[in-house]
């Protein structure tokens, strides 16, 4: 059973949600697949802002994410710059490879953003940390027009998904957005997620009785 | 202390989010405001889409829904309508009112649209509500220009105060936005929330490298 999760550096709730996602889908005999997809493509996508682009939301989500972090016993920083270009990195964590050293590249990079305020657009910064997790020739293949191809698919596959934003582990079909879906993701994988098939199917079909004005 | 709780009967998280809070604030000696507002002014005054207004988010938003619902063990229904105008709701539940009956008033109104399927828009079916909570009159007063004026500037208070969605709750001028977020509001109450105030500082004076083409 494979838990995919989407993700992007640049958010740091999908920063939050990595660190307890294996110990959610682990224990359940789940394998967790990430998925590296451009947060920017996303917004495009479904015409939406993401929540650093909106001012208000902006001063809320760095006390959010503050909190959230003292509360998961998770070392945060501020990052060193936001928004910041992710593609790179994003690449960079879409190559080949085994799945171990897969996932201590992308703890590194996670790590550098929002724990090490290192400059993580810089390629010897990301070069460091790939060849760190074991992947040397990695900064190079990173450039290869298949390797930006891998992420521009990956970002499309979760469109079509429904994937709208980031951090999302899906499977099945079933998306559960953000780090406080994980408790509902748990709730799936132990058969405790039980939502009638009706009640979906009737609220989907309801009227819609008033719209703004735009 | 007083924890302000804004909301509209529009938003399911906001139904979901008034099952919990006094069981949070109560117990450290507070007492809960609600204060109704518009979620659609808010949406116009930060230039944001509300989740019914993506079609994924839309789809996305009634499973999570249900299975907030089911977890937390509150009865939910599909409403009779989604969006719909909850503007006599809204103006209802904003008059002068003793705590109790306002709060008796507010259960029977979310319980109607959220667990009950009624037609929440339908004014004989909102005076009889209100008459259930002791205010019988409160049909005619809600009509009233300064019953209209209340709501509008309950709703410019929230964003003033940088509210940009529903259901919040502030305390001190702190926000805590959606269900999720009542775990930290009660670690607030309790002491337990210690966000360095350099870190939020820091964060909000960060560069921007990279922007989103519009």
């Amino acid at each position: 059973m494979i838990v995919r999760f989407f993700f992007d550096f640049i958010s740091p709730y999908a920063y939050l949600a990595w660190q307890k996602i294996h110990a959610v889908v682990e224990p359940e005999g789940g394998r967790v697949q990430p998925v590296p997809v451009l947060f920017a493509a996303l917004l495009d996508a479904h015409g939406t802002l993401g929540p650093a682009e909106v001012p208000a939301k902006r001063r809320y989500l760095i006390k959010d994410v503050s909190r959230r972090a003292a509360m998961e016993g998770v070392a945060i920083d501020a990052p060193f710059a936001h928004p910041f270009n992710p593609l790179l990195m994003l690449r960079v964590a879409s190559l080949p490879a085994a799945a171990q050293q897969r996932r201590r590249l992308i703890d590194g990079l996670f790590r550098a953003t929002w724990a090490e305020r290192r400059d993580v657009t810089d390629p010897a910064v990301v070069g460091a940390l790939a060849a760190e997790a074991g992947l040397p020739e990695a900064l190079k293949e990173a450039q290869a027009p298949d390797a930006k191809a891998r992420l521009r698919q990956q970002t499309e596959q979760a469109i079509a998904l429904g994937v709208f934003g980031v951090p999302t582990a899906e499977l099945g079909g079933e998306l559960f957005w953000g780090t406080d879906s994980l408790i509902l993701l748990e709730r799936h994988l132990t058969g405790q997620d039980k939502v009638p098939k009706d009640l979906a199917q009737r609220w989907e079909s309801l009227p819609r009785q008033a719209e703004r004005r735009k």
